[in-house]
């Protein structure tokens, strides 16, 4: 995996067996550990050699100008970008005279190794010295899920064959030295930099640093607490100054002896806080930490992980490679979502710069499903974090003329940020994947609080925008103008298939959410009349269809447009944004990414099977795959239409997006949604599982490869699990009261007493449609997923021929 | 007018009889002396105050980068801008010991005159120091069309009631400080000191500078002699540093006495030539200039202008605003083009730095169709420009994924410097504009040799282009996909029909001019398969039509779309595109500028009578002329629609555009493409002109306030008057042989014999039609035209009602 041979497959783990310089920088994001408040990149201990020191708090940004050399009204004029803040990972090492540095030296074994079930990274490494003295380090690093604002090392170093003399530096360190990236160099300028120093102060074993953000104004405090251990007594001093503080730990160990040291470390942040207030929210974290301990905390962790993998563990046999790829998926994702609170759950999560740090409809559409289903508090939160950018969602919408809310295609803290606006504002669907995601979590959880509290409010200002978007023609169907849909390689058009039946979602769900919670909703000025609107708008949404090819349209003379062509385009010309001019691209029929084909998941009961069947024959042969997010929804939708072998390849190139870095852009960070995508793909794809208000249906197939799959899934108060083989399906009830299911449309029942065993029934799709030369999956088969070999395998798909 | 009333109305000239600070910036465009090579803003003597001190060279540029918040494939990486050469207007005054500057003392008269007939810029000025010494001041300059690096100012300085003593300092002087701008920092760090000196010098009354540019590494040369004439042998010293170069004349005079000084300023620049080449060819011009003397200078000059006013001039009866507004923009598209000599004709002319000083389609559409009947050499030279960026074009076309040769939409030296795709790189149509541009001087000129030599060169090339970029659909129709028409307010659409009727003129000229000239096009590889697909596809460009409204549509799908709410728009919210976003302008149903309305006019034959009343009718409706290019076309075609009032209203507009600074940005520079409509207006629109091949027909009518328009032409080596009155209209042939001509479709033939008398016969119209709300034009009335009236009745229209 990651272009090299060093990982090896294991269900419950991701172990690099050997160092690689050349991948250093795509194993400090698979490497990366965060609770979605708190993200460290999986640096190495040391801090070199690195490829992107990083360490972020979820909504801690800077802004920077958006340059523009041809201004346009409604520009954005700032933009926001995720900041490295104090580093606390960093604990340096001298053996005798030379520092420990991997790239001096032999190195005769270096292991890391991220437990997904103890959410752990380990390392342990031999080193010899360029002078010949050999030590064997040991750490071992977690930010803790349950102490939302700790992260915590624990440090080993020993003598293996001589006595040696040791000095361990353990620091807070701020405004690192960065690589360099090419954008504007004013915003490079800000960025480089971003903390202005407020107070330092390093006591005894203890350390802080407290800076604030020159633009945006945040204060960022960071304090360390250390507990050092070894024999004759260590020295131990401190120090500190405007930028780091530093613990420094002196003893020298005979043969055999360690010197082992404990760090913990306290974030804190705020735009609003006082320094007292900031300093004391630190120092009262960091005592707690201590008082937990460095085993009161791996216990905490482990605690918190098991009851996770009880509600959302995914079981595939068959594979063992997907097997791994899914957990590390899944705990990705947890990751990312499970303590952001009121923060929004960035595109990279916390593991990385790309994308600037900003969140986009991908955490609603791809990150927040999974979320629903296993870990719906963090659902909330981030919905909640949208909630709190209602009074920007709204002054954006009046500034391009429109009512209701607008919310952001990019963004940290709720302005939009996107400065290229047919891929941002005009993908006025953000707003109905909002609304989307609040009624699925609404009606998965039946919180009725949030509901009344929160997802109203969102609701009715989304669906009001769309009324104020859309446009009712002379016979009656609702129109939604120039906007772009999921598919960048369409932009600005008319009636986007996937825009339009969201939005009739997002009405009609605004609709029934009113009719719930009369109060609020007259608070909100909602009357009769607008709620009759709503529900008519919703049964009107136009769907651009082709008579002659009998497709739908993804927007309206779509089918009409040239066909790219896909046979003059050599395999180096992809993406295909990257070589030819926009211009041609969107007047042309070529698909970045699923935009029909996820309307057909998303809004499943709009399209019949006949339909679901001919349109994605038809827009496989136009998708180029060149977004991480379509590969999860091309798996879902081969599924249903049963195209098995192609959902499988389909679904393993969405589950290895980072484990073999298919993009080449691994080492910004994750993609969390892909991530998702994954689960997705096996969860809906294989498990047919659909969910819509209060009926949970499944479909389950596998592909020949899979011997059996089994998932879990939290929803309407009850725990499930679904085993699914080859002939047959299994449902389990695991926690809570009897329920309806459906399997391949038919309705039964389970109860705790005992699982209901299903057949499934056969099918014979026919042919697998065809895709553009030169994107096809890479086809994956079960002799394909030993150890070492899966990578080369997902990865041929940039190489292969027709 | 320029919102005051300083400003006289007469036939022959431009005259200020006070100064007005507030509007100094106006006049200095207006009051720009050029000749298409060498421009000065209509700055004073001494400098200061000023708005925007200019002098400009025409190609003379800088490079600064193009920032782009989001980039794309095709974007390009750098910007050009013209700039701010050395300045060699300044003659500073000091007046015993006070500085000679209108802000302080006492002004008793201040005139400015811009003598259309002499092509000098007159001043006369009377002055009281605040110590109460009054003097006289009388400057005269003028930027030579005979010798084109030459200016020259003639400055005399009388003491009018005291002795006094006087000290003149004539100067050359680069990198002068400049107001700031808003735009980049990087740009405008760049635009701010653009020189880099690199020789001075200065001996007796000859003064030098000669920089380089930083990043264009173009050499500026300047040279200065000087004559001076006074009583009591004044003192005369020079001087030279790195920026500055000086001449110091000290003189005491007596009362009534006068000192007068001649400043002869030669220019040169070059991107290859040696610096002293180029020493050389600015010394060898001013020698030359200085032989020929102030008054020889002065003498050529009228003589110039007496031969282009023989061929050019346009007389008007009954509205003597117009009769100076049109007699001014012949001037200035004179002065725009006259010596650009393979230098572009730039949207503002060497006027200012509006645009950044880029030439556009404007100049192919707008300025040289009245060149061509009037000063076609200068014609000939602007496409030998087109003709040397070529293979610049060739390259963006590659880059761009098409054949043939792709011309920038805005540029200095040829690359496109559009940073902005929809409205840039998207506009194909400025394509067949130049080819358009070619056809029609070749046919009124003959010139075969341009045809063999340049035309056919552009002409395949562009045709190249269309074929690559366009497309035949099933049923035989040619369609070009994603383009944006001269419309900004709709973008990259499909079948705009100006583009398509422009790039079917463009294949059917490029296989007639191949049929000419066999032996050129076996050269650029064109054969006879070539040729006969370009005829092909000629016939078979496509018109989108609406049954329903039985008008044609601007692009395909433009009637369908939402028509823009005019009635909920206020008269502040204009121009659209400072207040909407453009999603919101671009899929409704409004009009930033004649589009359809000008492809009428262009491509006449493709549209029938009754289909051009219908469509101007329906365009009319939705037309907001928030471009200077709009009123001149719809002045056009509503006076062949027979809406005569409404053709008067917008040729006044036109003609007004910067007398009137109606668009707020005459500062910035003149519009000259809106200057040379006013001649359109007059000549095409009240004359009815068209021309097409060998071609030439009339249809002239007049509104009611005219009592004649008098015009001139030279086509087919002919040169004509044509006079139009109410009821008749009469065609001299005042050179060239007998020839045919069409009145209201019917031919007849004139000769040098005696002229020719034809019939208007009368049309009732009907009623006009109706403008968007706010966005009517003002109606003219005879009324309105008295001197120091015309300009509040025209700006007018920024606050009218319903």
């Amino acid at each position: 995996m990651i272009v090299d041979d060093s990982y090896t497959v294991e269900p419950w783990a991701l172990s690099e067996t050997s160092l690689d310089l050349a991948t250093l920088p795509q194993s400090e994001s698979v490497f990366a550990l965060s609770n979605g408040h708190v993200g460290w990149r999986g640096n190495l201990d040391e801090g070199e050699p690195h490829g992107l020191p990083g360490t972020y708090l979820n909504g801690c940004f800077e802004f920077h100008p958006l340059p523009y050399a041809e201004g346009g009204y409604g520009y954005p004029e700032s933009g926001q970008s995720v900041i490295n803040v104090t580093n606390g990972k960093t604990v340096r090492l001298l053996v005798n005279d030379e520092p420990f540095d991997l790239r001096n030296g032999h190195l005769h074994s270096h292991q890391r190794r991220l437990d997904l079930r103890s959410g752990l990274l380990h390392r342990t490494t031999t080193w010899t010295s360029p002078a010949g003295c050999t030590v064997k380090v040991r750490s071992t690093r977690m930010v803790s899920f349950t102490q939302r604002t700790i992260a915590a090392v624990s440090y080993e170093v020993q003598a293996v064959d001589t006595p040696v003399r040791i000095v361990l530096q353990s620091e807070l360190v701020a405004n690192e030295a960065l690589p360099t990236s090419s954008g504007d160099p004013r915003a490079a300028a800000v960025l480089a930099s971003p903390l202005e120093a407020e107070e330092d102060e390093a006591q005894d074993t203890r350390l802080r640093l407290i800076h604030c953000t020159r633009g945006s104004r945040l204060r960022v405090a960071a304090a360390a607490e250390h507990v050092v251990q070894g024999p004759h007594e260590p020295r131990v001093t401190s120090e500190s100054s405007a930028d780091v503080a530093r613990l420094t730990v002196i003893s020298t160990l005979a043969q055999g002896e360690s010197l082992q040291l404990q760090k913990f470390i306290a974030y804190g942040w705020s735009g609003t806080r006082s320094l007292p207030a900031v300093r004391d929210q630190v120092e009262a974290a960091l005592a707690a930490a201590k008082a937990t301990g460095w085993q009161g905390l791996v216990d905490e962790q482990r605690r918190y992980l098991n009851t996770f993998w009880a509600r959302a563990d995914v079981e595939v046999e068959g594979d063992t490679q997907v097997q791994q790829a899914v957990r590390f998926a899944l705990f990705h994702v947890l990751q990312a979502g499970a303590r952001a609170e009121q923060c929004s759950i960035p595109a990279k999560g916390l593991t990385g710069t790309g994308y600037d740090g900003h969140s986009f409809w991908d955490t609603e559409t791809f990150v927040l499903p999974l979320l629903t289903y296993t870990s719906p508090s963090a659902v909330a939160e981030a919905l909640r974090w949208r909630h709190a950018t209602l009074p920007t969602a709204r002054t954006r919408a009046r500034e391009l003329g429109l009512r209701g809310a607008a919310f952001p295609w990019r963004t940290i803290d709720g302005a939009e940020c996107s400065a290229y606006w047919p891929a941002g504002t005009a993908a006025f669907h953000v707003n109905a994947d909002i609304a989307c995601a609040v009624m699925r979590y609404v009606s998965a959880t039946d919180d009725e609080e949030f509901e009344r509290s929160t997802g109203i409010d969102l609701l009715v200002e989304t669906a009001r925008l769309w009324v104020s978007l859309g446009r009712r023609d002379n016979r009656g169907a609702f129109h939604i103008d120039g906007v772009t849909g999921p598919d960048e390689y369409s932009a600005v058009t008319d009636d986007n298939i996937y825009t339009n039946l969201m939005a009739g979602e997002n009405l009609r769900g605004a609709a029934d959410a009113c009719e719930r919670h009369p109060g609020r909703a007259a608070e909100l000025g909602v009357d009769i009349r607008e709620m009759a609107t709503w529900r008519d708008l919703a049964v009107r949404v136009y769907m651009p269809y082709s008579d002659e090819l009998q497709v739908h349209e993804q927007n309206a003379g779509f089918t009409s447009r040239q066909r790219w062509d896909f046979e003059s385009t050599s395999p180096e010309q992809y993406p295909l944004l990257l070589h030819f001019p926009y211009f041609d691209i969107y007047r042309k029929q070529v698909v970045k990414q699923a935009d029909l084909v996820l309307a057909m998941y998303t809004c499943s009961d709009a399209f019949t099977a006949e339909q679901k069947k001919r349109n994605f024959a038809y827009y496989e042969g136009l998708t180029v795959r060149d977004s991480s997010l379509s590969a999860c929804c091309q798996a879902v939708m081969a599924a249903e239409t049963g195209h098995l072998q192609l959902a499988y390849d389909y679904a393993v190139e969405a589950a290895l997006m980072d484990l073999n870095d298919l993009e080449r852009n691994t080492k910004d960070g994750l993609h969390i949604a892909s991530l998702a995508g994954a689960w997705m793909a096996l969860v809906c794809g294989f498990g047919g599982m659909r969910h819509a208000g209060h009926s949970l249906s499944f479909a389950p197939r596998l592909p020949d490869a899979l011997k059996k799959l089994t998932f879990h899934m939290q929803i309407f108060d009850r725990r499930l699990r679904v085993e699914v083989y080859p002939n047959h399906s299994v449902y389990t009830l695991l926690k809570g009261a009897r329920m309806t299911l459906r399997h391949y449309g038919v309705e039964f029942e389970i109860t705790d007493s005992a699982s209901v065993l299903q057949p499934i029934p056969s099918e014979s799709p026919g042919r697998a449609p065809a895709q553009p030369l030169w994107r096809r999956a890479a086809e994956r088969s079960a002799a394909a997923a030993p150890s070492h070999a899966g990578g080369r395998s997902a990865t041929a798909m940039q190489q292969q021929g027709p």
